[in-house]
């Protein structure tokens, strides 16, 4: 594995190009510390006894046979609602500075505790998600295991859910290879997209890891983006007027599987977001060739998703708390 | 392998105990003989953009997390309309006379076919669903390999989804491996409830591989059965008023997972639903020690669950149907 490494630095310093030096880095495949805890978290990431309906998981919205999304422009929530924003990718996700859109929650444990208890999303309370949870004797057992006691708290509940997400990531893209040396891991078209991503700013917001998730950003910088929907992003949280419509820069990585794009989810292919972006954040207009530069530099960002043995999850009995999938 | 079944088989008759003579038969594990095709049948058993919101999978209401069911009443279909008749298990559902409650399928690949064009389940069309399919290149190679060409139809859809479904079996429950000789499997109180379960006439109709699934038989055989589902059963097939309330019997392989229980879901504990079948089927009262009993044996008919890797599904793209969550 060093050796490995150390060849391909060579390699790459061979042809005069420098991984230490891009704005972006390669992203490293999560370090599984806790098993009994990324396990238990996982059971808890696919139990849709954690909604009021017993119908709605976090996968149903973070679908990790979709890219960690739902694949439609605002989610569907409790009783059909429709959701204000469009759901961000759980993959790559605890490299973001802060979580939802407007950063509202510092970390991925406090997200989680979100959409439970949101009357639109899961519509459940915290307390009925504990007792549920709690009433299973299978469950009491793991949090033994994982908490040294089988008493359950939301904030055991979240903080399993946070140790599973953090697994979730997608190392060993095609961009990912390029880096580390392989030159031929990516498309004449991809390198091309690449110098472009650079040359026009881009990666001003779009670096490190994660290809993003690291700054906040006004949507419009330079034009107004034109949008239905109201979400005022940063705004919400600071109070101030200068936040407007400033969110936090999304991930790129596994960009190709993440459309709709934008928080409003209006716009399904990656040609047009490109030419979206580049025009309201810097001002430039692509030719068709440049966008399809791009696109391909986009689409290197694809990385190994996880692969997940779906959890067998204990059944309910008669003191857990019944679902309410079709009362109010 | 052979001598251990052999030694099983010695041991089985030195307990003056025979398999063969039993009315539940050991159910064995599904052969794979084709594995393209159902990995092919697993990505569109999970498939979310074969329903018209892009939201609905096989997996939503037939949830392999969940012994094969979404635990409620009824279940959940396009814009939370309300499903009229419980969901049956998808676990070894392959060992059934046919498929749905009232039998109006003939198998597995007719029945994957309804729940995708039920306005009131997935919403969709087969012409939608097979043009969302076959826009998908990475979907067109996996059917090129199994089905020797990448033209897209709903017969290969469902062929395929069957297949998938058709590993889904459950073996080696503590009740199996009591039949297969292994006397300290099961408690007393299973053996027991086993006996009362042969002495009370329910293994007339719940027998075989699967403990029901070979017969059809009218829900109020000896007393009515009140509900507030206005579901005929087989007469909705037959036409026959003979056939009103008469249904397919279900499996109670899994049992214990696959509440809440009968086709109208009304009932959440065993407990409940061995004393409403004894009442209403045989028309004898058990006692609480007869019903501990007879939940003891049915708790044993869990068997391994599949372990499922969630498959990871290709992108959409220019000419894959957008999904239509909120429009009519």
């Amino acid at each position: 594995m060093k050796t490995s490494i150390l060849m391909l630095t060579l390699s790459a310093l061979s042809v005069g190009f420098s991984a230490a030096a891009e704005p972006i880095k390669i992203i490293q495949p999560a370090k599984i510390t806790e098993p009994d805890k990324v396990e238990l978290g996982k059971m808890l990431y696919f139990e849709p006894r954690l909604s009021k309906s017993g119908f709605i998981s976090c996968n149903s919205c973070h679908n990790l046979s979709l890219g960690g999304v739902d694949a439609i422009p605002t989610s569907i929530g409790d009783r059909w609602q429709q959701g204000p924003i469009n759901a961000p990718t759980v993959l790559n996700a605890d490299f973001m500075l802060a979580q939802f859109w407007d950063g509202r929650a510092k970390d991925l444990q406090e997200q989680a505790g979100g959409p439970i208890a949101n009357p639109k999303e899961m519509g459940f309370t915290h307390e009925l998600a504990v007792k549920t949870v709690a009433s299973m004797p299978a469950y009491r057992e793991k949090f033994a295991k994982v908490y040294g006691s089988d008493v359950v708290d939301i904030d055991k509940i979240t903080d399993a859910i946070a140790a599973f997400e953090k697994t979730l990531v997608t190392p060993n893209s095609p961009f990912d290879q390029y880096l580390a040396g392989d030159e031929q891991a990516i498309s004449a078209d991809a390198k091309a997209g690449y110098d472009l991503f650079k040359g026009h700013g881009c990666v001003a917001c779009h670096n490190g890891p994660a290809v993003g998730g690291t700054a906040y950003m006004k949507m419009g910088l330079v034009k107004p983006f034109h949008t239905d929907n109201p979400a005022e992003g940063r705004k919400a949280v600071t109070g101030k007027d200068s936040d407007n419509m400033v969110f936090k820069v999304p991930t790129l990585r596994n960009i190709e599987l993440t459309y709709p794009y934008f928080h409003d989810g209006s716009v399904w292919t990656l040609a047009e977001a490109v030419n979206t972006m580049s025009d309201v954040q810097t001002g430039q207009q692509l030719t068709a060739e440049e966008t399809t530069q791009m696109v391909a530099f986009l689409r290197s960002l694809t990385g190994d998703q996880p692969q997940v043995v779906l959890p067998v999850l204990p059944p309910s009995n008669e003191v857990t708390p019944r679902p309410q999938p079709f009362t109010n």
